[in-house]
């Protein structure tokens, strides 16, 4: 199907705007045009002058705790997890890691993500097909935590291995897979390293949370002599392709290592924050040549999945820090958010408005105060530190139609708010 | 005018939600009661299950310079200054300031702000008839760099001291004013003197920058031998009420000078990260007992006018910073954008959805995917980590309808847009 989205202002971090159209071939993105279309296709949509941006990649989640979001704040990581994330856990139903699913994907939707990844440990086969169904894009794991009897770690193993088999590259494409064990302080290295020769075997991502806190990395060096991102590189994990959510305490010496083996980070900065966890050494990783890309963590510690609040706070937070505004530009962190993270998840021709390209972008609304001056030369500022999500009003992802005017096109968005609403009522 | 607001769950931020309505006698909360009404008013409007909350209290900001928004990002200060700001504003006519300021109140009445200070050199009176005009409510002071000649400096307090008795307590009280000279590194002695002394003549507030970056603090040392707080403290300043904006650079000694003098501060984190400022020391001066306020400063430097973003990144970093995420509560930030920040102006009555209180208040649209779970016990959290400034529908200001259903009721907001936009296109 040929579609055209015309009179539309398209913005790629580094580039000049265009004042033009795009035209897309099936799922991707075949021309990008300035002037008016004088040709037709199967969909003409005018644009209405508004910005025609690329979605945002979100690196980092897990969609099936969303019904958490506010169950639990201003607390040490420690009382949060005994005493919200594990008894609330442990309550979860299918109902709830599907409804909390659901949710997610209508908030992330409607926020302008058109790629995430996802690790969980519960019902990822069914929401892989949910993904299937409506539309979206994403990289999806069973998350395992590499503790309990060897039968329970081979049939975590198992599921990680069938998710592979059944999901990778399916749905058009718009679904890959990937193996997530969850940290090396939950992993022995024997789980660590059979993970990886998983990931090895099938050609996909290997991902996990590392260095999130300082107890957890001081406790793994006082355990292992080694801190976690020298004892991933020990196991030879680093050989495939990697991506490390949080990052948070790394010394220069791993910082340097990380690059050296071409490993990708997902930098989460709200959850770090909220948590208490710390503020990732992003300056000195970007420096250093590393792919920092951006990602949420769940509402369960966010308390949002808005990659535009989450990028905003990439752009700012690091400057303070340093005392140095100079020590990031608004294009390096809106491609962070878009391209970089496509790069970081292993997804290519995706996070780009450009031939060839996948149809993956948004329409931003830029008729409003905050918005205002509108003058082109500024849009990419403005994307950075002024847009809310709530600016964005169409999404397409692989040139499907997701959103239109914020109504959703694939989800049932008041249904999903319902029985989010329902089966939390039924956790503690 | 009696008015009622039938049917919302009101929140305030250390008390449990009520269901229920408010009944509004003139520009004051004459009840808050639980249950549905059963008497007649004026008018009577169906909050649809909303949160009713208090408006917000932004108490640092320059909506003269709102059409620099995005005009400069990512550089130095000096350069900022030297390349960006004051070569803009020599450019400045009286239409680019008034639809700035215009610009400003719809962007602040959109995020659900009903208070707000303004510190500005150009067309303040003209702005202050503006605000009584639409029904805004604001604390206004004409903005004073002390260098110049003696007749220069002499002018400005008196422009300044117009100001008061033209406009304090004026448009039903909407209206007080404030002595506002610019900082102590910018105005000598005598002339931070004779701004106090005109300040006490009145008994109006005295509003001034003070230690935003580390730079600016070493040279006020070096030149007087006192950091800015201990000299402020030296000239007796401290006598008066006095709101000092920023307060980025300061050590324990000088907190503690400004819980003894019961000084208020301005915290406006976004401005100090995105220009490189730092950190503010936020949980030591609350933990001093000093009522840490919000403000947005103005969008050439933020860049927007949201204090829901404000809060909210009020609310995190500190924990980032501190690794503690109990250094904070939701229900703290919360109130320090409310309440705390009326108190900090020296606005009584003001911030609270109580009896007596002026009628300065939010619905809030709870129907969306990132406020859900939507459970009444989880409305705090919500507010602080999920809510955005566009979930707000209605805004009152002294029990004056000021925006319903998102359109503004006494701003045309699209001509404010248009103009802002061609006043901008003048501009470098």
């Amino acid at each position: 199907m040929k579609q055209i989205i015309k009179n539309v202002i398209i913005i790629n971090p580094y580039e000049e705007p265009v004042k033009g159209f795009v035209v897309l071939d099936g799922d991707k993105i075949d021309r990008v045009v300035s002037g008016e279309p004088e040709e037709r296709a199967d969909s003409t949509i005018d644009g209405e002058e508004n910005w025609l941006i690329p979605g945002f990649v979100n690196t980092h989640g897990h969609a099936g705790s969303s019904l958490l979001r506010g169950a639990g704040d201003d607390m040490p990581l420690d009382t949060w997890l005994k005493t919200i994330m594990w008894p609330n856990e442990k309550r979860f139903q299918k109902n709830t890691v599907e409804a909390a699913g659901d949710l997610a994907l209508v908030e992330m939707l409607k926020s302008g993500t058109t790629t995430f990844l996802d690790m969980y440990h519960l019902n990822m086969p069914e929401f892989a097909q949910k993904i299937a169904d409506t539309g979206f894009k994403a990289v999806l794991g069973r998350g395992m935590i590499g503790l309990g009897s060897e039968d329970e770690k081979k049939d975590k193993l198992k599921e990680a291995e069938n998710l592979i088999k059944n999901w990778h590259n399916q749905a058009e494409g718009r679904i890959v897979t990937a193996v997530m064990p969850h940290a090396p302080y939950t992993c022995p290295p024997d789980f660590l390293t059979k993970s990886a020769d998983l990931a090895a075997e099938y050609g996909v991502l290997f991902h996990t949370h590392c260095a999130e806190t300082a107890k957890e990395t001081e406790q793994h060096i006082d355990k292992y002599g080694l801190h976690p991102v020298e004892h991933l590189h020990q196991l030879e994990i680093f050989k495939i392709n990697v991506l490390l959510a949080h990052a948070v305490h790394l010394e220069t010496e791993h910082i340097d290592l990380l690059k050296k083996c071409n490993v990708a980070v997902s930098h989460n900065p709200k959850s770090n924050l909220k948590l208490g966890s710390g503020i990732a050494p992003v300056v000195q990783m970007k420096q250093a040549g590393i792919n920092v890309t951006i990602g949420t963590d769940s509402t369960a510690s966010n308390n949002t999945l808005d990659m535009v609040e989450e990028m905003r706070m990439s752009a700012l937070i690091h400057k303070g820090l340093h005392e140095d505004p100079a020590s990031s530009s608004a294009a390096d962190v809106f491609a962070s958010a878009t391209i970089g993270g496509a790069e970081g998840l292993n997804i290519p021709g995706t996070g780009k408005i450009a031939a060839g390209y996948k149809a993956d972008f948004c329409l931003v609304n830029t008729k409003a105060a905050h918005l205002t001056p509108n003058l082109e030369e500024r849009a990419v500022s403005h994307i950075v530190y002024a847009m809310k999500s709530t600016d964005i009003k169409d999404v397409w992802i692989h040139g499907k139609h997701m959103m239109h005017n914020r109504e959703l096109l694939t989800l049932d968005e008041e249904k999903v708010l319902f029985e989010a609403d329902k089966q939390a009522q039924k956790l503690l």
